[in-house]
């Protein structure tokens, strides 16, 4: 390994990193190092940019901690988010689609019960979310944690209020055994994403606008099940076709009605004329989830005219 | 744009950032978007494994400081640094070839007379550096400005003092009417690039060492000549083979020797037997370099079957 040109470096590189024992990691560092160097090649990749790289990710690592996630909004802006998110939890119909977890989940949310409010927003327009769980096989999932989380009526998450005491506009909640919960959550508005840090100049200088399409978002945990993590979109926001995280799937917008029949208005203890949304998710057991994986990785390798091994259920090139 | 898929993603990430106006940004993003979602797409990306990449550059850019360059270090281990310095540099015969810039440069470093001492260590072993500068037709170039810097006798740069007062092992000269300059360096040793972050960290995951062959950073400019950055490593090092940055390159390799003439001990002011560098720098002229950088960069694009435009002298696809 010597006199390194534009051409070969790449090759001398593989060399050095086939030392790793691990296969998968062996790989990803093959298929990052290729790729990297392929847009260094193909685009002349100057100094000051090459500089200007650089310094831009060190800014998204500087400006990153427990609360403000800017390097998965980094991420999230470029469609990788979304794209992981497809390949790790592959759908088919009837199962519900997944979309970005965004910067802004936490790990503090308290548990609730059915019916709780969501928010402390004095402002909010209520929303009363009745929803139901089931397997692809219509059977209602109980027991499944759903982690519900959203901006309030400004756009605002609480992670984003620098006195925040302690979580708000979030919570855990369990299905029950018919697969239902319910919450009162609010109407969603639309927010831009944090435009103050290297990524809103990104954003910028891309002539890309910053403000998500209104939703709420859902994480549902169940052993033996696929992880779910969504959001729901009400029909109908100005930034519904171009939301800057690519995060809207037609799937996931819903009509939101309103409450007009007393005795459900007495059952979930809201007002008549509450706002309502309701959503019937569907959940892939782990097994169905594994096997669309599988067959997948087995496409994008054939794909590259590799055969393929698994290693820890992860695809790695046949030797 | 909506319902995307693991497939159609891309398009939709290009069709958003189209909207930029800079020509030149626009390519360099349809690029690095194309190659992250091909790598995503290629491994199968688990969540697990994104996590992870996304924890790691932060931790990156969160040790990088003014005087640590985690980032640049990463970038030097995954051989991009030297391939860009290939692009933006290239090199025919006899002009010297550049290498890593590396992390250990600085802004601060004291301009100092020929002759001048580098290095305050009283463990290093004295080198005496007698050098010309010529450009490609033979002429000497004077009133370069060249910037010197060096490890000391333990393989450590001052700013891995956490107690530096001020620039030690550094300097910078400039050529004289002839094109010469002189400085008395010391014998490079081997060194661990820093294992303590996260790069460190890497490396061990992959089997790899850290140790760089011994080595002086030379950088040299002047107005209307190519930038030169580049260092010379004495033959033998154990490491010379396996540079964790991809730094050696066999014309770079020089044989030491000694001061055993007494006219030029005392020319220089040094004891007889001193170890002795001496090497001949060649210069392309900005001219020479720009014409080598428009030829590649016409090659690479039209392996990918574009014809270029050149927009600040950098390659763009034509419309």
């Amino acid at each position: 390994m010597k006199d390194l040109t534009t051409e070969n470096i790449t090759e001398n590189v593989h060399i050095v990193n086939s030392q790793c024992s691990d296969p998968r990691l062996r790989y990803l560092f093959e298929r990052i190092v290729t790729h990297l160097h392929d847009f260094a090649r193909e685009t002349r990749l100057s100094t000051e940019e090459w500089q200007a790289g650089v310094q831009f990710l060190t800014e998204v690592g500087q400006i990153s901690n427990d609360l403000r996630h800017e390097m998965i909004l980094l991420s999230d802006t470029l469609g990788l988010s979304m794209l992981v998110d497809s390949i790790n939890h592959p759908r088919m119909p009837p199962a519900t689609e997944g979309t970005v977890l965004g910067p802004f989940h936490t790990h503090d949310a308290e548990t609730m019960d059915h019916g709780a409010v969501l928010h402390s927003d004095p402002d909010a327009t209520s929303l009363l979310c009745v929803c139901s769980i089931k397997d692809s096989q219509g059977n209602p999932v109980s027991d499944v944690k759903v982690d519900v989380w959203e901006g309030d009526s400004k756009g605002f998450y609480d992670v984003q209020n620098p006195n925040r005491a302690g979580p708000d506009g979030r919570g855990v909640l369990q299905s029950d055994s018919e697969g239902m919960f319910f919450l009162r959550a609010i109407v969603p508005v639309p927010y831009p994403i944090p435009m103050d840090g290297p990524v809103g100049k990104m954003l910028s200088k891309l002539g890309r606008h910053p403000n998500r399409p209104g939703h709420v978002h859902f994480m549902m945990d169940k052993p033996g099940y696929d992880l779910l993590i969504t959001a729901l979109y009400p029909r109908g926001d100005p930034y519904e076709a171009s939301d800057p995280v690519f995060g809207v799937k037609d799937s996931l917008i819903v009509d939101l009605s309103t409450v007009e029949d007393s005795k459900m208005a007495a059952k979930y203890a809201v007002e008549l004329g509450t706002k309502l949304l309701t959503y019937d998710f569907v959940l892939l057991t782990e097994p169905e989830a594994r096997e669309l994986r599988k067959k997948n990785a087995i496409e994008a390798m054939e794909k590259q005219q590799r055969k393929v091994v698994f290693h820890n259920d992860l695809p790695v090139p046949a030797q």
